[in-house]
């Protein structure tokens, strides 16, 4: 069976996602678009030489007979609407993050779940999907550096023009949340986060760096370095510190150079480089199980966590002490 | 449009390049399979779940109007008359290494290719597609490291149970062979081979490792080494040295550990590992330019070059002396 | 002139110092010795082959006029006073960490060093004449990477059996406390120290891991781990996030090896050799700045503030809170 | 005892001597000085610091009993006659390279210095005491990769404004022809020279780079690339491939950058930087070794080996042939 995919928000991620499944990934057809902007959503379709019906809402496209799931790639207000709506289809639905813009949403997305009695909803977390990222996990759960102690991690990037306020929790470290309780079969009890030396480099009225420190239930001490105008590059770290040695994501491979007195090798710049290659294994693994009708990728209860999270961090900039984060216990139905 | 696909050779590559096209790569289907053991055929489409005919001969598949393309993994003194036979038919044919076993037959084939006027014929030389490698290309033809002069390169395998007589350059080098003057956008003129002391840790009967020097028509030296009992992994190495730099393949990626006393990183034993990307981008192009009526791989005439290459070599390991390697200037079909 | 040096101490580090003086530095003679174990300094001289006499006291030793200046390696609590005797002597002194075991006893050094109107008194941080930190901290005064802004560092021992309360503070510890203002030009304002997830290779009394946050007048943000039961080797980390890049201590050199699957590097274990080089370049320049009369290395003052932040640290771990340091102004006679 | 030294040659290698022995190394005095230019030896003395007298003639200076040792570091063809009225005088002398100008010049100190039946002479290649070639010795040595089969080599350096002629193998390759047979405990048997490739970036006149092809007694291939115009920097590289596994020269610890999208680490430029080190420890043993009446360091007879092979290496060049390399058995005096 060929999986009928129609595509809610058909901006920059949105165009790619119809590229993606239409030309380098196998069982699955873009049938439908709809966008706030009908005539974007139909020269998105066109674009890709995609033969896709335009819908005039999202409710319409998630409950058409000629669409057998969704991917949520609108605006984030607009995600819970359409992720419950798929629910209420019976549907599966791809959602980008954030599943919802408030960790209540996000608990109603997964009550509405729970009541449908089976998983439909993933979220849009690749960093799960990343060949390092997994390689990393690989190590940690062989027990190649004994229990994880600390970990510290980076996430950096050259420049972030647009970005404000808390963007820089909400926006990019959410990614690191996610992928490091997955990491870690693990979860977050306490956030503080210190600012540092402000850099130079950036508006006059943003914080940049942050660091956010963040126990888990079992003591893991995380420290989270978010700077989003580093200039140098994008650049992701990971670096687990273990009971009996420690394990580092690999940066990208690429040709190792003599040139000019130095031994160097580039880093990436553009971070969507980074993760193209996870964006595929993510979708590609979306669509075959959404085919044998399982869903296995980050849930609902992931996108709630990860909420939960962020909220608490955000408290954590504001108050300057050690925040607790109270996440309730995973309902059976998420476990395992 | 689809690409139906039909498959010639069922043994462990062809099963999976079946498994390949069904599963990861889009806009092919296999339907049809053919082997010298027809049950074996029948087996390996069953495995797959793919609902294929089995054809009693290659000559048949290759004919059916059923079939738009045909892959030829099939025993290596076969492909010649495969090749052939799709050339006469008008169909696009993938054919792993080698393209014939004797230079006069790829002679052959490629008089047959332009004779029918267009491209038809791609072969299975993997590495092109390789990102690194590419990588590695790019730096070069983006001169950043000035013209090349001497390239060191080495291909290391744990152990090669089966291997005898000349199969180290005959089935190993000849990767090597291909890539290289794709790399370089240059050929061989001649070849030396110098047998350096002998492993003890393979069959008494076989000279492991060897040195291959090539020089290039630019003058270029590359320096190969096979060796192919080398215990500690798969490692493929390629080091350029320019007029201004030199630049290398990168390794594979893998987790950075500190345990034990060493800081380390993985190196393959499996040489699948090594090259399973690439021969995912080597048939996604193949069935998107095969669709697109066109051929831009690897074509007949490298293959020719190459199988004049290895004879050169193998004559040079027997005289040891330097050989002249007499490459006739590229037909226009060809060239560009 | 040849610089008449003489030893009180002579346990392991101060027999080491007898050798490193006698075998390998030029300018300096051991011609005395004291220990509380009379025989034992004896038979440390007699041991390196060294013709010095034996004195029955510190205060003998520092005031004989066939002494020119004195290196203390002696137990802890009696630094303060022999150094204050050299003071009073106006010989110069070298001192292993640390100057006194309280601030107080510090600052009466300091406030003896004034009065006496000349600096003497060099205190035993070693890592300011470690090549790799001097290679860094070119780097950061060169401004290759931008002003500072985040400093991620590590000390982590295989073993520390004899460890207990807050050595790793008071102990290990203090060499970052020394090197990381050196290396910044600043001064720290703050202290919190972290207790991660404890270890179980350890004894179960032990805190272990350590991290350390300290905060600098420039704002700074500094984060050390203290893992003295790591396990896996001796390893000094140092990672400088600036504005424009990120600068790392190299690791010590060593033969790169394709073994076993495994692409490696030894990393030390013992940390003797991590800083070998340095005590002789530590030496060496004590001898050079005390035949001109001069004292350049690490001074009373900087033992001063080392003093007061160890307080401040230990503090922290007792509170769990964020313990403000109180440094006062540098005095004239110390700066530049 | 302190060590009487005369040097012979203060341009600027003799000058470097004088000032490592006064103010580096221990042991050892500078009491006489030679130089074609007797003004310029007795300003490199006055310079230095050092109270020596400047002698009219080499041959004085060595016979003077007022030196104990001597260090010939005059001009190549003068470096015989002051090695053999050492060994004429019965003194410890060490010779920079060339031991000789000619193998039968080295050939007759050789000679000489068994007739007088004590080793005396130490010839200047430091290779042998640089760290990281000892580490990679004590590798092989200690089996971590098996018996060596092939060792791929690199002498690069970043231009090389006087060389001509054979210079690249007589006065740049003998440093790899001394350490390699040291680093193998092996032989030389045959040389072949490829000419590759010219760079642009040299005079027209000059060939660079050149490919040395060594074949030991053993049976071990060693492929050494000699690069003085290779622009980027000066690099020292040294693969040994073994059984089971190879084994590599460090580079040289330098701090670790990311900056401007590149993760890097500097390469030196400047030769005399790379085996600094490597001259101090050379010359310490050279110093403890004279005073205790010994010789260990690299012999006359290395000198004349290397001689031997500098030869067989010209002539390959001019040949294009495999040319043999005829080393007598080791004389009993100089084994073990």
């Amino acid at each position: 069976m060929t999986l009928r995919v129609g595509v809610i928000g058909t901006g920059a991620i949105g165009k790619e996602h119809i590229h993606r499944i239409t030309n380098k990934l196998t069982g699955a057809r873009i049938v439908a678009v709809n966008d706030v902007n009908a005539a974007q959503a139909e020269a998105a379709a066109k674009g890709a030489g995609v033969d896709a019906r335009v819908f005039d809402s999202g409710q319409e496209l998630i409950n058409s007979p000629e669409v057998d799931a969704t991917i949520v790639a609108s605006w984030g207000p607009t995600h819970e609407e359409f992720v419950l709506a798929s629910i209420a289809a019976g549907k599966p639905v791809f959602c980008e993050k954030p599943l919802a813009v408030t960790a209540e949403g996000c608990r109603k997305i997964v009550d509405a779940e729970m009541a449908h009695g089976k998983r439909l909803v993933q979220v849009g977390f690749m960093r799960r999907y990343d060949r390092s990222y997994r390689q990393l996990k690989k190590v940690l759960d062989d027990e190649k550096i004994g229990a994880p102690l600390i970990l510290n991690c980076a996430h950096r990037a050259p420049a972030a023009p647009g970005f404000k306020g808390d963007m820089a929790i909400t926006d990019s470290i959410v990614h690191e949340l996610d992928v490091l309780r997955w990491l870690l079969n693990d979860d977050y009890v306490s956030a503080q986060v210190i600012l540092p030396r402000k850099t130079r480099l950036c508006d006059a009225d943003l914080q940049d760096p942050h660091v956010i420190l963040l126990r888990t239930a079992q003591g893991i001490l995380i420290n989270i370095e978010s700077f989003v105008n580093a200039q140098y590059g994008y650049d992701i770290q990971c670096h687990v510190v273990g009971e009996t040695g420690t394990a580092s994501l690999p940066e990208p491979a690429d040709v190792i150079l003599r040139s000019e007195a130095k031994l160097s090798r580039a880093i990436l710049v553009d971070w969507q480089l980074r993760f193209i290659d996870a964006f595929d294994v993510e979708f590609q693994d979306w669509i075959d199980c959404s085919i044998r009708g399982e869903a296995q990728g980050p849930s609902s209860w992931d996108g709630y966590v990860v909420s939960v999270t962020t909220d608490a961090c955000v408290k954590a900039k504001q108050t300057g002490n050690i925040e607790p984060i109270n996440i309730p216990a995973i309902p059976a139905f998420y476990a395992g």
